[in-house]
């Protein structure tokens, strides 16, 4: 596994590179303010309304645990040139709930070099977001644009 | 195409109908404030520093587009039960700016009629999120979890 704080290169990584990140603990108060701004639905404002949803209680945006997920990554996956992410799949398989406290795991699980733009690849990753008691919140299949690394002048 | 204020059980939905969102104009502040929290990264954080990265100035990132095609969603899809999600593929073919005032297009692709849960359906929608010159900037394609009309008693 790579050292965490360096920056790394599409030189660096392997497939089965694997990256595990810091902890968010998450509450109501956070799961309603996201909601209120981006996922205004009773399932993810109203502890007590949510009851009688789908969700049986209050649960997260699926949005909101994939914005956790990105802070967990941004700080766990040292990239050169950063995370910079062409989209990917997506999926949910239980509801993030207040008190879930959540981590990331990342693994490198394809690595192609670009032919057209010989500076850079395309890596792909997985990325499993769990909470404390292992279960999978989220995951996340994205493919990453990643640089070379610039020779040496 | 549906009555926008009305609330849609499965078979009220036909493959091919389409829901329009209003608009949700995009500046630097909020861009900024979303990747403070989420997505600290400096392309999302300083419009200066920002020009000598991929994006060659300060873009959203991707999850604060999500979030917002999320709560353009929930206002112009007006299904039973809410909006629930199970996941989906998604991709950004280009970088959400500040400037940008964005809508959702949304249409049915395809309706499944769930054979163990008979009061529910499996509904996949292609949900376009689009710049007012009509430029996507995101295109996601979730499959929704949707009630059928209860039973009058």
């Amino acid at each position: 596994m790579p050292a965490a704080r360096s920056t790394l290169y599409l030189e660096d990584l392997s497939v089965g590179d694997r990256f595990v990140s810091t902890e968010h603990p998450l509450d109501a108060p956070q799961i309603v303010a996201f909601a209120q701004q981006f996922d205004p639905q009773i399932f993810h404002l109203d502890a007590v309304l949510a009851q009688d949803t789908f969700f049986h209680g209050l649960a997260a945006s699926g949005w909101h645990t994939a914005a956790l997920t990105m802070k967990l990554l941004v700080a766990s996956l040292p990239l050169a040139g950063g995370l910079i992410g062409a989209g990917g799949e997506l999926s949910w398989p239980q509801p993030t709930r207040p008190g879930d406290i959540l981590h990331v795991e990342s693994e490198i699980i394809e690595i192609t070099r670009s032919k057209s733009k010989p500076d850079r690849g395309i890596v792909r990753v997985l990325v499993l977001t769990r909470n404390q008691h292992g279960e999978i919140l989220q995951r996340l299949s994205p493919t990453l644009i990643v640089p070379c690394r610039p020779l040496e002048p």
